[in-house]
């Protein structure tokens, strides 16, 4: 879905290499590029492969650095969303990032391509609704770039954070024995999406939430902070392409294995419904669709047993146990209501991506 | 010329103003983009504005953090780039703005959208490009964003550095009396281009040099680390849109006038030959030329005066006093050999830009 197609005039050797970055995926393709710029930097702590990289800034505290692209036609269209909307999903989708490491988001810096066409009014309306996230929680855009493109627009957003050493959490962690939590309930973002794209309206009752969710997504930085602080987390990362894909990162970045429980899955309010209307099941909009920005992580369950009643009646969402962390060896698995085992693999929509 | 055109389907009320971008131009998009998203926020020592935006982290040192976007058809052509040299001048350029601030170059995350049909080794070879000239200054490629783009190529670069609090050095504070110079030689890189972009091939004797300079520049970041260690540096700028452009940006973020020298400003080897070849005049490669990324600072006369030998000695580049700060009222001036007086205003090949 990502890697489309077209002809690069590329001059290139014949006897070298034609494979295009379509032919191998975007993981891969993360990973040949972490090949050609790997160089030993003893001030960072992780580079190349989680929601964000962490430096080695001051004695007690880790600097976050994250960054996200958003192109026209790819990953927006102009047709079914505003200006506002735009803007602030793409910082939200940043803040999470932050969020997912257990930081505090601290500025951004934005870049923007866009024709010259563009009213400025489109510009300030792509700029109030990042400031608008970003306001909520304390973060302030500082700086950036703007400049012509000959068609689509781009965008891209570097959120800059902190974290005190003791506090940071990262895909790497999770241990035999800990337990696999989510915030929020998963699904309704892709749903949202779907109903936007199909010429559905706001004004549909429970369609408005699942709208909503995917266009005004609240980055969990608050929540993530609230859980890091009351209980140790092993492992931690914020669910934007799917839980399949997220237990998936948090399994091989901790060299375990899982078991997911698809009863416990937290579904969308609304989603059963909406599914059932168009002929297909719930389930996979969890575990496929993206985009929900909700927190996955690993811990024992009993500290999390001790903090859920106050967590949830403070932020108002649910957490939920979805699975426990298993033997490497026993694989990455979504166990049915009825008992039946199946590999819980990332497919679907956002197959192609690598967060 | 950044600002193209073409339509967009945008809807916006009809009685809100559909003023473009192309119609305001950039300086004055980026004012209304500030005040879209000001907020006030202790920790930011300088927002949008600067070349950097400079954020107080601890109690010795600024963090800085700044921002580019480059993108296909708008800021290089496939036809005459080759990937390794848009990744060597795309990093070049952001490190060149890190020098700018007197800092030192610390880490880089890097956003591409591409087309899925562009081959694995182009996006190894942009990287690598990258990565050489990050190399050379000590500063890792930590983290990024791979993701697809339905036509254009599109590239954004975040660089962080830091600078000792008491050595930052931004575009005010020029005072009258203060002398202007400028690094280097100036008109190199706009020359080169026009070389490359003519069908110019290298292997041309001097022409070599000029191509050089715009496909590898080399950002001043010693030098200025160097030049502020040894004296005070009341202002400084990267030439990244021709010495006119960057006296401007001095004079009027430090409300003072300037007086430019014709005679004194030092050109690229090649450019007179270039020019006149061209039935051009040389003066204005030098003006309005940009992406030289040398330096323009100011400072006392006398104190330049003790460290300019060993600084050429050292670098091999020339350090060139090319004229004074005076009065605001005064106006900015250059100065011709003859002793005629016009205004010194940014014009020509990059008068969109507001860097």
């Amino acid at each position: 879905m990502v890697l489309d197609s077209g002809g690069y005039g590329l001059k290139l050797s014949a006897r070298k290499s034609k494979t295009s970055i379509r032919d191998i995926g975007e993981c891969p393709l993360i990973e040949r590029i972490r090949k050609v710029v790997d160089r030993p930097d003893p001030r960072v702590y992780l580079g190349i492969g989680d929601d964000a990289a962490v430096i080695d800034i001051a004695t007690d505290q880790f600097l976050l650095i994250t960054t996200d692209a958003l192109v026209e036609k790819i990953h927006f269209k102009l047709d079914y969303f505003t200006f506002h909307q735009i803007g602030w999903r793409s910082m939200a989708a940043n803040l999470s990032d932050i969020a997912a490491m257990a930081g505090i988001a601290r500025h951004a810096v934005v870049s923007i391509a866009a024709r010259g066409v563009l009213p400025v009014r489109a510009v300030e309306e792509l700029y109030r609704g990042m400031d608008e996230v970003a306001g909520r929680f304390g973060v302030t855009i500082v700086g950036g770039d703007t400049t012509g493109s000959e068609r689509d627009l781009f965008l891209s957003i570097t959120v800059i954070g902190v974290v005190e050493k003791e506090l940071l959490t990262t895909r790497a962690g999770a241990r035999v024995g800990d337990s696999i939590y989510v915030t929020g309930r998963l699904g309704g973002a892709h749903a949202g999406m779907k109903i936007l794209t199909g010429g559905g309206k706001t004004g549909e009752g429970v369609s408005d939430d699942l709208i909503d969710k995917h266009l005004r997504p609240l980055p969990r930085l608050s929540e993530a902070r609230y859980l890091r602080t009351h209980f140790f987390i092993s492992s931690m990362i914020d669910v934007s392409d799917g839980l399949a894909s997220e237990v998936n990162h948090i399994c091989k970045n901790s060299s375990v294995g899982a078991e997911i429980f698809e009863k416990d899955i937290p579904l969308a309010y609304g989603i059963e419904e909406f599914a059932v209307q168009h002929g297909e099941k719930p389930i996979p909009y969890a575990l496929n669709g993206g985009e929900d920005f909700e927190l996955l992580f690993t811990a024992r369950a009993e500290e999390v047993d001790n903090a859920k009643g106050d967590f949830e009646n403070r932020f108002g969402i649910a957490l939920t146990r979805v699975g426990d962390v298993v033997r490497r060896s026993k694989g990455i698995q979504l166990i049915q209501s009825g008992g039946a085992r199946s590999a819980l693999t990332p497919q679907g929509w956002d197959h192609f991506s690598c967060h």
